[in-house]
Formats: C-alpha cells, structure tokens, sequence
C-alpha cells in the first residue's frame, strides 16, 4: 500500500510533468510566430506582385518563400515532438485537432503559391487563403495558451496570444489599406473594415500590455517610434476620415505599405522576447520544482524508519492520550525531533494543497481573458447548427452584424448565444 | 512528418485516454462513498458508546469497525493503482496532494479507535476527528469532479459530490441532535450550529437535483418516506424552534437518532446508483469513443494512398484552377470518390473542434457549480497567511462569522476576498 508520503511526491512529479509540456508548449508558440511572422511578409509581398500584374517583388518574393520553408519545417518539427513525446498534454484533445486542421493547409501552401506565380488568383483570394492559413495557425497557439496549468506562464501565452493576434490584424489592415490605396479610391464597406481591425487590434494590444508585465509594456512602446505613427495615423485619417468615394492618391500605397511593414517588423522583436521570457519562465519554474522534489525526498529518506509518520499528527486536535492508561507506542514516545518531522510532512502537504488551490484561482482569472474568444466561436458554433453555415460564413455573418451596428464582435456573439431558444430548431440532427 | 491525419487520431486518443482516467476515478469515488457511509455509522455508534459510559452499541460497533476495515481496504486498492497506472490523470497534481493529505487519517484511524474503546475521548472530540477525516475523503471526490474533462461525466460527479457532502451534513445533524436531546436541552449556539446544518445539507441536494438528471431526482424524492420525513421535521421544531434554554425530553435521543439514520441509510441507495450510472456511462462513452476511432483508422488506411488528401480541400473557397493553365495534378483529376474522401476528412476534424468546443463549453457551465466551495477554500487560504490560522480555525471563523451574521458561507467568504487588501500584509513571507 503507498504512504500519503508517495502521493506527495506523485502529486510534485505531476506538477514536473505539467511543466515539461508547458516548456514543449512554449517553445511551440515561438516557432508558430516565426512562421505566421514569416507568412504575414509573403502575403504582403504576393498582394504586391498580384496588384503589379507579376511585375514587383518577385524576387523578394521568391526569397520569402525560402524563409517560410524553414519557419515552417521549424513548427513541423515541433509538431512532430509533440504527437510522439507526450501524448497526454494538456488539453491534447483540442490541440491536436487544432493541429489536424491546419496540417492540411501547410500541406496545400506548394499550390497556393503555383497559382500566385503563374497569376491565377486575384489580390483579394490570396490574401484571404494567407488569412484561414495564419487563422489555423493563432488557433493553435490560442489552445496552448487555454491549456495551460500554471498560472505564471499562462499569463505570458496569454500575452503572446493577444500579441500575434494584434500583429495578425495590423497584417491585415496593411493590406486592405494598401488595396484601398491602390485602388485609387475607398468605399464605405472597407472604411468600416479597416475601423474593425484597427479596433481589434487596439483590443488585442491592449490585453497584451495588461498580463505582459511592465518590462514588455514598456519594450513594445518603445518600439513603436512616434514619427512612424503619426505618418500611420495620417494615412488612416486620409483615407477613413474622408466621405466614402472621394479619390486617394495611388502613389500612396506604397508609402502605406512600408509605414505598416517597419511597424509590424518592431513586433516581432517583442514576440521574440516575449517567446525567450516564456522559455526562461520555464527553465525557471521546471528547476525550482525539481529542486523541491529532491528536497522532499531526501526528507522522506528519513523518514521511512517512521512508516506512519504522519498519522499521530493528523488528530491533532484531540486531547493528548494518558500515558499510564494507554499501550505505550513507538509514536507517542517519538524524541521531539521526530514529532517534528511528523508534524511537518502533515504540513507541507497542506501548504502544496493550498498552493495549487491558489494557483488554480490564479488561474481562472486570467484564462477569463481567453473567453471573449470563446463567446465567438461558440455563437458560430450556434448558427452552423442552426442555419447550415460553414464556418467561414458564419464568421462573415457575425462580423457583418458587428460593422453594420457599431457593435464589437463578441457583444454580437453574446447576443446570438442569449437568443439561442428563438432560433430555428437544429435541423442538422 | 505527421500528417494531419495523424493529429485527428491522437486528438480522439486523448480522449480516450481522459475517459479511461475518468472511468478510474469514478470508480474511486464510488469506493469512498461506500467507506465515507461506513465511517458515518461507526461515528454514530462511537458516538452512543461513549455518551452511554461504554454500555450500548459494543458489539454493534465492534461489527462496524470490521465493515469499515473492508472499505477502507477497497480505497487504498484504488489509490494505489491510481497511482501506478495513470501518472498523468487529469488534475493529477490536486487530486494526490488531497490524497497525500487523507492517507495519514486513515492511518490514524487505529489509534481514534483505540481511544474511543478505552473511553478515553468525549462523543464530541470522536465526532470532531471522524468529520475531520469524513472531510478529507469528501475534498478528494471534489477534485475527482473539478478534474473531470467530459460534461455529461462532470456533470454526475458534481451531483455524486453534492450529494456525498449533503448526505455528510445530515450525519452532523444527527449526532448534533442527538447531543442536544441527550443533555436534556438546547442552547443557542447549537439551534445555530443545527439550522446550519439544515440549510447546508438543502444546499447541496438541491445542487445534487439539479444536476443528477430526472430519473435520480425521482429516485431521491421516492426513498424519502413521507411519515419519516414529517417525524423528523417534527424533532427538528420541538429542538430548534423552542426558546433557547428551554428544556428538551431526553428519551427524544433514540428516537431522533433512528429516524435520521434510516433517512441516511436511504441515502446510501441512491449514491450506490449514482455510482451505478457514473460507471455505465463511462463505459458507454469509451465504447463510443473507441468505435469511432476504428472507424476513422479504416477511413485513413484508405487514404493513404492520397498522401495529402485534406489539403486540396483547404483552400476550398478560392476559384477553381484553369485546367489548361495549371499543372495537372493528382488531386485536381481524383475521382469524384477522392474528392468526396478529401471534404469528408475536414469536415470530420472540423466536427470534432466544434464538438470538443462545445463540450468545453458545457464543461465551463457545470463546473460553476464547484464554485463556491473553491471560494470558500480561498477564503481560508486567505485567512491562515494573514492571520496565521490553522486550517480548522479559518474554517470555524469563517463559519461563526456566518451564523453569526445569518448570511451564508460563500457570502462571507466573498467578503473577506474583497476585503484582502483591507488585512494586515502577508507575516509568513
């Protein structure tokens, strides 16, 4: 039969095991920026060549391409360590299958480019199948982040998810302004696109510099240079602040398109250090419990001479026993270091019982700010049951909702999810 | 490298792997309803032995001690293969460390015994170590329920908990009664202590109702019989309603005493099915699970002969290749078969999101119900750092503070959380 002693050590050797996978996690999330980081660049430079008629960029295309390769061989591979390493990660279910949706889109990349290169897309579907690609990819690093059981280190996935996600925006908003510029002229629906994802942004950054810490905080201002964003902030104006229709100036897109790239290029320095902070956190975490673990250990080497070392403290609050009317026992008698010994077993259990139930509140709270998130993607849940819609069309729909009312995207979903009994009865099952 | 494929597989196999955890921990729970119902009769008889100066219930206890012996038997068996067989089970770290806590009680038990049959101990210092020990196995069904990944089975392990803790309280009561009718009168502090008792136990039923499904709600309201009942809310107002002081018929004690426990043995029967019920659907869902697992493993074999099947139809929505354009690919020139394989495949990993979603979603919602313990416990935790409490003392604070000001636990646990900034700084750090 195993003491309490062994389920002390059980429960330290879960929380090593916890934190391996939190490390393999993070360094997961890392490789993932690299590549979206990496894809963000070739969309970019795919609109351009597409915009050009196969005129501009294609040599720095076809180098970014190589980049990508590696960045992507990079997550592949981690990936790979993943399935074979651990197979019970945290959620595991939810990130496996987030990983099995985006496999697929790695898989059909080879494609996607041939079409781009030989100029059978059109500005507007490349970007869209770069946007589901890195959409696949932010999933999964959302899953790590949602799975993580220390609440330290899920503050920082937190931080990194909300990060990559702003960054993702800016990507985006770089290229609807660069189309609008292009174009020679914006209408009303791109305005409120383009207000949408600097709003988004904005929100995302925001989250980011709240579970951040102030040392990233202030990195990610400082990198931000302020003549940078006022000509960014011009070039909003210009185009968003004027009537729909009026005329922009063609010339202009480039001058947005590299205003926008030096920004988002800043960004990634503040991933990369907030990716070296997470795998650092973890070193430090992993070490400092491996520490306690031998520790504990070596104290219970000792105490093994005692098997039930621990059972006379447990009632503790009884009245001492008689010695002349009770069997004497070895325990009763113990010299005080012993009971000592006893004594504090029974309390580092109850000090690591309240240090995981503190950790688990931690916890709560700051997976709290993964729920906005959640809130949407259960109210497409509800309307492709509902009215047979794929996800993209249910995300459109909602998104469509959010622009037309003025309203942000999750106040829609809360909306959806309340009104969910007037909606017509599933007709899927 | 993996494929995508590979992924969905070890998606489902996680989730095979966290029912068969399940499964081990639902039965664990069972055992130590069995144990926890054994201890509560051998605190009751304890309880009359040594109110009665060692005359009544010898050998009815002594037959107890032995039923008990049994059941502690079976819960170390299934600690120790917890332990053995499934290192990683789902919260595994606050699960062992709630066990490393009760273990050393069990240990004890001996010793508890020995006093009690010496008449070394008052009923109320017997009572307090048994309630004391009946808690600990109670905190290890409640983190056997917070770390339960499957609604439908979390769902049945908060009502199994609530109804093991509700059932806990109702043994309280009696032996709180039974006090009470044996000193030939009440006083105001156990009429308080008692109506807590009460409401605490309504609490926790009404959670078990809520969440047991109607076929157990049905079966709960059924074993209580309707005479038993009213003789027993008949004791409790000619106890609790009386002016403090008032004198109490001290014949009351057996009476009291017989009708609460054949209220409680009638409990047993529906905790003995809603293990019942836990188990079987354990069993179906892993059965489920499995099926569907070899079915999708035959659907891959075939697909293996389309390396990259899921990947044409990833980027589904951009506009169908030029076939005089293009390169003539295998996966463009499939049969209509292949294709319907390649769309099959994504829908199924996109399925399988939404559905973990979704339980991820039902998950949150049941586990809501687990809330106000885990403030409560914050609370205390709370408490011992800034005031340097015991356990014990935190909880009795907290719990005089309640009946004192007639609000609930929970309320003043919420409380004191919001006041943390209010108590003097962290001593012990």
């Amino acid at each position: 039969m195993k003491s309490g002693l062994s389920f002390l050590i059980a429960a330290l050797r879960c929380e090593i095991d916890e934190l391996d996978q939190l490390a393999r996690t993070s360094a997961l999330v890392g490789t993932i920026g690299r590549l979206v980081h990496a894809l963000q660049r070739e969309r970019g430079l795919s609109n351009v060549l597409l915009a050009s008629g196969g005129r501009r960029f294609v040599a720095q295309r076809e180098a970014q391409m190589a980049v990508c390769l590696r960045a992507e061989e990079a997550v592949r591979n981690t990936f790979d360590r993943l399935d074979t390493e651990a197979v019970r990660i945290g959620n595991g279910a939810r990130l496996f299958s987030r990983i099995a949706w985006v496999l697929p889109g790695l898989d059909a990349l080879p494609e996607l480019r041939r079409r781009i290169g030989a100029m059978e897309l059109s500005a507007a579907d490349a970007t869209a199948a770069f946007v589901k690609l890195v959409a696949g990819l932010l999933a999964v690093v959302f899953e790590a982040a949602d799975g993580a059981t220390d609440p330290e280190i899920s503050r920082l996935l937190v931080a990194m998810f909300n990060f990559m996600q702003g960054k993702e925006f800016a990507g985006q908003e770089r290229a609807c302004g660069a189309a609008a510029f292009a174009s020679g002229r914006n209408d009303s629906a791109r305005q409120q696109q383009w207000l949408h994802l600097i709003e988004s942004q904005e929100r995302c950054f925001q989250v980011f510099a709240d579970f951040s810490g102030p040392a990233l905080g202030e990195l990610w201002r400082a990198s931000q240079s302020a003549p940078q964003l006022a000509e960014q902030e011009r070039l909003r104006r210009v185009a968003c602040a004027a009537p729909a229709g009026v005329s922009l100036d063609a010339e202009l897109s480039q001058v947005w398109f590299d205003c926008c790239s030096r920004r988002i290029d800043a960004m990634q320095a503040v991933e990369e250090r907030l990716a070296a902070d997470l795998r650092l956190l973890c070193e430090q975490k992993t070490a400092r419990a491996r520490a306690e673990l031998q520790a504990h250990e070596a104290l219970f080497a000792e105490l093994v001479v005692e098997p039930d070392a621990a059972a006379a403290a447990f009632f503790d609050e009884l009245p001492p026993a008689d010695p002349r009317g009770s069997q004497p026992r070895a325990l009763a008698t113990a010299a005080p270091i012993g009971r000592q010994l006893e004594r504090s077993v029974l309390e580092m259990v109850q000090e690591q019982s309240h240090r995981l139930q503190t950790m688990s509140d931690e916890l709560e709270t700051v997976r709290a700010a993964l729920n906005e998130r959640k809130l949407v993607e259960r109210a497409k849940g509800l309307l492709m049951a509902h009215r047979r819609l794929s996800e993209e069309e249910a995300h459109k729909m909602l998104r469509r909702t959010a622009m037309s009312q003025g309203r942000r995207l999750v106040e829609v979903a809360e909306s959806v999810l309340s009104m969910a009994e007037y909606l017509p009865s599933d007709p899927v099952r």
